[in-house]
């Protein structure tokens, strides 16, 4: 059985600053006209984030802290001529963890502060992780 | 600034059942060599899985119950003779939010039990989200 009653702590590592600050108008994704945005980091992660250079493609993870996570089925990019569809099987910010995923480039790297392509994350979300994009088996 | 002190809560929706309960001797990414495992998700969630359908190619999000939050920099893989990485450089479990991204393909739905392939995660991991792989813009 699974225990539901357990629960997790995550703590922000950072924060988005874009341009964006309204969901209505943001783009979906990241690839459809997304601007460029800053990750500014805490200073307690900088070990982490040290080896991060310009031009690398990053999977950004973020808490999207507008999303409500009582939503388990939306009618997919909120277009109500298609059939409501479990969150699972779509990209909406609604659900039960709301956890965003964003595919970036990085464009500059300034200390604590990180330049990203293509991110369509609005201003202020929390920054929870960063990972690369995997290239190659035989080049990991 | 960033403000570390907030903290999100994350409540598990399911969990991995999977042959591998050791993390030394699991494959270290999904494509090199993982088996098939199970997520079972919980009741409450039913809605937001009811349109996962058989070839579903998603990314399941876990998170890393078995890792450590303080560890800032790594070996690659566990390699010594590779210079200690900054994690956010890393798909290295250890990191400030231990949250794992798995890229799977669904064998079957059974319920709230839905197998997947190429699943690299231990036995008893905790499931946090499911996102369908986006495919072309044109296809969303």
């Amino acid at each position: 059985m699974v225990d539901t009653d357990e629960a997790y702590v995550l703590r922000p590592v950072g924060r988005v600053v874009s341009p964006l600050t309204d969901a209505a108008s943001a783009p979906r994704q990241g690839d459809e006209g997304a601007p460029a945005a800053w990750l500014v980091f805490d200073r307690s992660v900088e070990r982490a984030l040290g080896d991060l250079s310009v031009g690398a493609e990053l999977l950004v993870l973020t808490w999207l802290d507008r999303a409500r996570r009582d939503v388990l089925a939306v009618h997919p990019r909120g277009d109500e001529s298609r059939p409501e569809t479990g969150v699972f099987s779509t990209r909406s910010p609604h659900r039960p963890n709301p956890i965003g995923l964003h595919r970036v480039r990085v464009l500059a790297v300034d200390g604590l502060r990180v330049q990203v392509a293509d991110l369509e994350a609005l201003d202020g979300t929390p920054v929870l992780d960063v990972k690369p994009v995997l290239g190659a088996v035989d080049e990991r």
